[in-house]
């Protein structure tokens, strides 16, 4: 698989960033799921940029449908939308020039210079609105089971939004929003820190955290078809990825057994977990407990200071100062990818634990 | 995929802790690869628990190779191993009792109450003899173009050991040690953590790193498919693994762009990298320099400290106080199981990149 | 996999016969590879139907290529082709009414009634114009290792055309007819044959014979992988398929041994075989010879003759005659979609045999 | 996939005819299947051969679960089962020497000549026994849903079998038998015609028929996962294969539409189909009718008649007269290696269709 994930329900995606369209498919969706078009404009709506912490091309995502959807709800065959690409500045990326950290030199050299390097082409971020979009009709599958996926920004630099402990009401406070923390007051810390960076013409990285509610134990799979495992490979897609704990992730390592463990309990004759420090997941499998991962989001590569490179036309090296309209931070950004990449995953894993017609409508 | 794992060299884990053998298959493989049984001797004693730091279970772990080699050769079509389990107890795990932290609860739920609990069943590190094993025929595979993998100790508990600083050197000293660590003082007192630990009746974390050297440009794609994601998913296959960094990793929070980019240069004729925070991947795919990653290794879960669980076969709650042959750390013993499973992948993304005919011998 | 096909290339096909669009993915080109958009159009104008023997619903057909091509060529990125839904009559296709023989009765019951409907929907022989489309891109590419794929009209009812003899007369006879056929008094008789099914308001069956010559040793795989399995796999897709053989196939029954087996025989050096009784394919392997392969391909069955059938909406019996427009006969329409689903699968053979390597340009 | 079937239920086949073991392993069976290993012995009797109409190569076929199967019932975990290679006469083939018709010497190639020529190998009908034994265990899973498989002799040469009339009653005929007709007298026929090509030192070819019943409506998917698609592709794994056809099959090509049309109908608030032309499936999907499809086998390729051949080792012509021993037929061998692999493709069918909660024993 290369721009395609999953077993049961599979989603494949298209597009470059300057080309006509960018897009994807859903094969295998059980039949019959509302398709409600609102969701999916509010979705990328959070996704798009806003005000001074996010680059200046703003489009409209105008999305259509193109298949598998009859009088407003899924036919079990293949989904495909298409989201037409708009305000394009092809010039700001003169012909040769590579950015460092950024995947144009392997993009030309894996492709023997017959990639489309206009805004970083198929490797551009552009494509996380295909993502975003048809997460958003997985998402609202798994709602009808009482499931939600919601994703804040953990970190920006060394600034922390607050922990996560009311999944009800801190998902009110994250839904629609396109800056999404908990803390106000840590919100216009990490703002202030973008700003910064963007003043030096440089960029920030950051730490998202995703929490899923709701999932039944039983999603997941010993060894490779683990939920940890599904889960990091489609997240590593996500340009700008570079790490993924889950559940305590790296504080494991100075943690004892007796620390790390979550005993059980019977209450009431249902088995409880009296903490949660494994995220929702043991052996590979969900326990019911919700599940908690987060990842490591490097500075986006494309920044206006001077850095040296090269420029592969005129095989000379260069100093290279972008212009174009980059983001200074995609953190906050890559949520809403972080939300719908999550539930594509999770409606193949429902799917491929309880079958397709768990989530077909009688 | 389960407990499968691969596109052109397609691995099968099997097997249970307590079952006659454990094994694998690795299918596909380039025919005329030289499969040196010594080879996969040494690295099956360098996962061997050894001293006071592992486990009282020692096994001889004698393999035999029932399909895919004739005259000391792979045929190309599939091999398979298997290992015969030996030094049994299975009365160390009574019926019923659940271990904290471990999968035995979901395995118990997820079958419907039929899976092999002894040993911890399908879900035992036991089987990664077959991951070391196998993974050492890969291995093989991998050096006769310049490919090298190692893994040491990164860290146990707050105990870092020194870093990586000359590949070649630094390889003699990990190979067929089974407590891979450069530095002696640093492994001695991470032993001591271990000791410590032991004598709780606890156990204790850490962190591994590998580095992977000989890497040409164009391993991996764009999206779904990425070198980072899929070594990822096949590390989170090995139990008490919870977290994945490659090159900075969760450091990119903090840092800019400018200190993140690594720069391009033209050295005679060739392009080198200034620098090598990304870990040798950009994009998803390998940029020609070595690739690094780090795992989170939680503490192992079969403690003998008394912790509250339940015993699913009388429905009561109980004090868990286990007995058994347990290791009070699995950070060392990973790191054959690592080093296997990466040469699988690796094999596995070159034949998808070049082809089953680059390794093929003519 | 359901509507994709392929495990290096990957295609994907979508839509409906009367939605907006129909269209397909092909994922993991080569790079490189010329796109001609004038052979595509000359492959759609094979597939529309001309004159008597066919429907009365044209199109033209007007494809768009929304990603994956930069410059005429392909970027090896995934490459979507979009065709628009024309002169569509939905009215034609009352509510609840079942065709015997078509696929509506099953795609209403495994959608819980959630299909599209109209037209057959996702089940129509409309898509195969983007099988068609996306097949002659993965031609082109095969055109340049010396691959040729060609297909004629074997039989319709018990008239027959003469056999392939001259693989590169033959292919000139061929190519751009949308009535192949090597002798034209064969063809005048089963054109007659059909105008006489069409007077009965009835359909005909056939068979078509697809030849691939050029093709090299060792593409397939023994066992699951067969190349005659994907083959069929692959063609068992197109609507009306029921059968196919390989070589001398169904008359195997009665051959023996020694009239069935193909010799070898060194001349000036190399292997050649004495005879192609086995169509090309030993062990599930081409082994140099061409490619042989027949499709038994049923009589269509949207007829207009009066026949039992029910309305699941009423839940009531009915005679059902069909109006609408629908070809009398599909064999001769179905060869330029063998044509190009054969040219998708060959590419991922030949890139799961050499590598992506072999196709990519210098 | 190569040696591996099956996206839920996934079999890989291993071993050679002379190496020490062949075997197979089932992965994500449903848990709590009882595997009966009475049944699996039968099987294994059903396949051997018997008298004069089949090989003197003759074994026990003692097989070993050695995995994922505790207390006499599946755990779902990967069942691997090994039977032991007895009774070799590796002499019997001297090197260099390629078999007309068979896999000798593309499997040379393929494999740079590192592959294992003895008794063909990998690509021998010794690993049917392995079909054989693990797809019982499938088979006694359909059987719980009411789904039985059965397949007899069709034809040998020139002489038919009676056919299929009573589901139940030739099943009973069918079951245990290693020479399955249903018509004692024209089973007589055809051994008298296996005996005649045997004394011409010659073998003779045949067609096999499978019938399927008790499957519900709804297995299966449009396009490429087509239930004749994977039917057919795991069938041309089976050596000799090289035509299938389903319901009609070629007899299609000289039928109207209203003759092949399948007509429905309520009877007592239930739809009935009318005819079974189109073989229980229509567009991909099994309808609720019986499965029913034809295998065409070629003659066995090995005879001791003289045959032009070449010495890939000696690089000469040569007239080769092979010893060995060899079935005169392999028709009536086959059968249980059809009815094994057809339990296997629709256990993983039903998992992808229903979810492996569908089979899992409460």
């Amino acid at each position: 698989m290369r721009n395609s994930l999953g077993e049961q329900v599979i989603f494949t995606l298209f597009g470059e960033s300057h080309g006509p369209y960018i897009g994807g498919t859903l094969d295998n969706l059980p039949a019959g799921l509302v398709v409600d078009e609102e969701r999916i404009k509010r979705a990328l709506a959070r996704r798009r940029p806003d005000g001074k912490s996010s680059t200046a091309r703003v489009e409209r995502d105008a999305f259509q449908i193109i298949s598998g959807v009859y009088k407003g709800r899924t036919t079990g065959e293949p989904l495909t939308l298409i989201i037409q690409n708009e305000n394009v500045h092809s010039g700001d990326y003169p012909e040769g020039l590579v950015r460092p950290g950024h995947a144009d030199y392997v993009a030309h050299e894996l492709s023997g210079g017959y990639n489309d390097p206009r805004g970083g082409g198929h490797f551009s971020g552009r494509l996380t609105a295909a993502i975003v979009a048809l997460g958003e009709i997985c998402r609202m599958a798994l709602e009808t089971k009482g499931v939600a996926v919601m994703t804040h920004i953990y970190r920006i630099g060394d600034i922390y939004d607050q922990t996560i402990d009311n999944l009800e009401e801190n998902g009110k406070t994250l839904q629609n929003s396109n800056f999404p923390v908990l803390s106000k007051k840590k919100g216009e810390a990490m703002l202030a820190l973008i700003e910064a960076a963007k003043a030096e013409r440089d960029s920030i990285g950051g730490v998202t955290e995703t929490i899923i509610s709701g999932l039944p134990l039983g999603l997941g799979n010993p060894w490779f078809g683990s939920l940890e495992g599904v889960l990091s490979n489609a997240m590593f897609g996500l340009g700008g990825v570079k790490g993924i704990e889950f559940g305590e992730g790296f504080n494991f390592a100075s943690m004892k057994g007796s620390e790390a463990n979550d005993g059980y309990q019977y209450k009431d004759g249902e088995v409880v977990l009296l903490s949660n420090h494994n995220g929702g997941i043991n052996g590979g499998i969900s326990n019911g407990e919700p599940v908690v991962f987060r990842l490591a989001i490097k500075p986006i590569s494309s920044i206006a200071k001077a850095q040296p490179s090269i420029n592969t036309a005129s095989h000379e090296n260069v100093i290279l100062e972008l212009k174009g309209r980059h983001d200074p931070c995609i953190v906050h950004r890559i949520c809403s990818a972080v939300d719908g990449l999550t539930s594509i995953v999770l409606l193949d894993e429902f799917m491929k634990a309880f079958g397709k017609i768990y989530f077909c409508v009688k």
